[in-house]
């Protein structure tokens, strides 16, 4: 139990083959990727957007940790390993082409590697970006 | 003035500079395009992703009108020309590595093509994906 997750609800899990029969939907694209955005369950918040591979699609149904893909480290990441800012799945959803997932979380401290909650801490301004 | 957009509020535009800047700051991939993922201004509902290249990162800023680069078309996609189902711009945000795009936007009608009020209108469930 923490200040982030106050009821100490538990992270939804899938079944091994429930999470093949999810990722069995998924159109990746030709890099074996498909783009994921992760959505505060509550507040509807936008936190941020990565990228799964099959493995990390099945990763986070089974264990309920968002797991993505590291373009940058071409490695499996699952969020908050390293900082402590865990990701507990809510609910995935899939879209109408199947090729982008919206992820419902339950978001521990920051989903930014700044230390902004959001990723999308700026907005348009008259002069290019400005934060928020 | 219809049933979507009961205020007739107007879309948010901005100046050739302003969404010039801004597109400046936008890492746009390898072949040009910015994952754009559109958000229901006031409900936080989450519409669809799309894709847009600099073109249209700056008519959809400086017309009001969300405007994609259609990849299967290869060509400008102003959403709504065709359908009516347009998308009023409210407030576009960028990432904190520029690589994706939040436009919370104020739709009118369905955002999916198949008729759906959100594309993301199937969610994991024991068998694979089911309609929510």
């Amino acid at each position: 139990m923490n200040a982030d997750n106050p009821a100490g609800a538990a992270a939804r899990r899938f079944s091994e083959d429930a999470a093949r029969a999810f990722a069995d939907a998924v159109a990746f694209d030709d890099r074996g990727l498909v783009p994921a955005i992760a959505q505060q369950h509550d507040t509807g918040e936008v936190l941020m957007l990565a990228w799964m591979n099959r493995d990390a699609v099945i990763a986070t149904l089974t264990g309920g940790r968002v797991t993505y893909w590291s373009r940058s480290r071409q490695a499996m990441w699952r969020k908050g390993d390293t900082s402590g800012h865990v990701q507990d799945l809510v609910d995935a959803r899939i879209d109408c082409d199947g090729d982008t997932l919206l992820l419902r979380i339950r978001q521990t401290g920051p989903a930014c590697h700044t230390g902004a909650h959001s990723c999308f801490y700026r907005t348009a301004g008259d002069a290019g970006p400005r934060p928020m």
